[in-house]
């Protein structure tokens, strides 16, 4: 069940601003009306002319009993600029690529009103969470809905992708508990469980259960594109189907992840690698203990997390 | 479309044995029934005595037109023991893992009648195939069909398992024609799209596309297990579930197909290992532009790939 959204935002007059309407802001978008009923008014920025069209255009169908079903836009008003948007906003929502936020916090710092409460959802923090802090104070705390898809841009969003979901929250003091609470409730009314940990803990975690993976999958794929794809091809079963999943994400997106969090990840990679070698070790030295011990303790290892059910498409 | 099967197990004295109707033979045993409509003798070669009442009772759905279904038995007769399923048996499919088909193998050789097929199921064909080949000369060709589950046990059969997958035939050379015809229509009836190649071939391309990817999961999850993984259980999102799936599949089977295969595996893996390198070295050295070249060319391998759609649970 999801909760019902902030107070202010319950509001026909509320305003929400998407900066960046993909895939993310997109199902944002979706989400905000379908699943947590949103009645307010969304203002989309958005860089893309082609996008444009496709976010203008887009609306959805509300359920009212005993009414003919209606279909209003799901986007109110579009701009390429901040300015437009920025009037009587109530949230902001940075839904951009992580290497863009900087430029695009300095230049929300200006026009912001007042009371605006800022977010993003960038997958690392790092220096965004500190830009954010400086700039916007106890009115940021930073975002991470644990979802995605290798699938990219507006038309792949989905107003149901944040249900069952994970959103980690990541406060930087005692002063922010107001805006915390404020996206506490947003995220859950969105279908997330909300997770509360610093920016620095997030980094650390988020480079060890989705960073290191994805480099993986990437490095995994590019060696077998160094190996005869051809004859290749056509043994993808199940297993490399979903192994390599991620290695189909937008690659200077993932660049930008891996980059800012390299500090983390390249520690992680070195001990990933310890374990590797210990595991060729054993497989090269025909030690049949060592080596099911190594695979026992991976499936231990996964049997302890929990996991969101697959997406129906 | 499935196709007909062979012609002589189209008819009612068919005999099929199927040694180990674990999720594998007893999905061969499903399929057999509901896909390819064998309406012959199957028999089950069992061990364990928990999973043998299971086989036992099991029946399926006979859909006849203007007749009410019917559950017959979904196998005719178990036994612990090869002798009494001998009798008579047109094809054999030895479905248990790899290192227990050597003592399988040898113990069909005393019993066999003389025009019975035998293939077997496993990842890795290596000494299996040879062995085949010395025991049961033209009369064995290996099968692998690029399914499976990180489910186990008969309770996870399924009739369905083989729609659409690939199955890969290993004759070794021309006087196998007339076993690889049989079991060409035999895969192709319970749904497959099959392949052939050498066991060497199937073997330096499986290291690649399937032990690879499995060893780098057990590995990444044994490194998660190292790194306080109290701390990260919650954390995981649809990406960490996909890509670490095959983890969670049986340690001692896997153990065996890594080991039974180590010398391509082990050439692959200082492979892989140079590609983590330079990634690693593009991530340290700050160079986003050959970062980014690894990770398109990871993404553009993917997309070379058909892959089988995801099962129906």
């Amino acid at each position: 069940m999801s909760e019902a959204l902030p107070a202010v935002l319950a509001s026909p007059e509320a305003r929400i601003v998407i900066i960046g309407p993909g895939l993310m802001g997109g199902s944002l978008a979706k989400a905000l009306r379908t699943v947590a009923g949103f009645s307010g008014r969304i203002h989309a920025v958005i860089k893309s002319v082609d996008e444009h069209a496709a976010v203008q255009k887009a609306t959805y169908t509300e359920k009212r009993p005993g009414q003919k079903s209606k279909r209003p836009k799901l986007v109110n008003a579009c701009s390429a600029e901040l300015g437009p948007a920025m009037d009587g906003a109530d949230l902001v929502l940075v839904a951009t690529p992580p290497q863009t936020i900087p430029e695009i916090f300095r230049a929300l710092a200006e026009q912001l009103p007042s009371p605006t409460i800022v977010t993003e959802i960038a997958s690392v923090k790092g220096d965004i969470a500190v830009l954010g802090k400086a700039l916007f104070g106890h009115r940021y705390v930073g975002s991470h809905p644990l979802v995605g898809s290798e699938q990219q841009g507006f038309r792949a969003a989905k107003g149901t992708l944040f249900r069952g979901a994970r959103c980690v929250l990541t406060p930087m003091d005692k002063g922010d508990d107001q805006t915390l609470a404020f996206l506490h409730r947003f995220w859950s009314a969105l279908g997330c469980e909300v997770l509360e940990m610093s920016p620095e803990e997030h980094d650390a975690r988020l480079a060890k259960t989705s960073h290191l993976p994805h480099l993986l999958a990437y490095a995994y794929m590019a060696f077998l594109g160094e190996s005869d794809p051809a004859a290749l091809t056509s043994l993808g079963g199940g297993g490399l189907r979903d192994f390599s999943r991620i290695a189909a994400s937008d690659p200077a997106l993932w660049r930008e992840i891996l980059q800012e969090n390299r500090h983390y990840l390249h520690a992680d990679l070195s001990r990933f690698r310890a374990v590797l070698d210990e595991l060729d070790k054993a497989l090269w030295d025909d030690n049949p203990s060592v080596l099911e011990d190594i695979l026992v303790q991976g499936q231990a290892a996964r049997a302890q997390f929990q996991f969101p059910p697959p997406l129906k498409t």
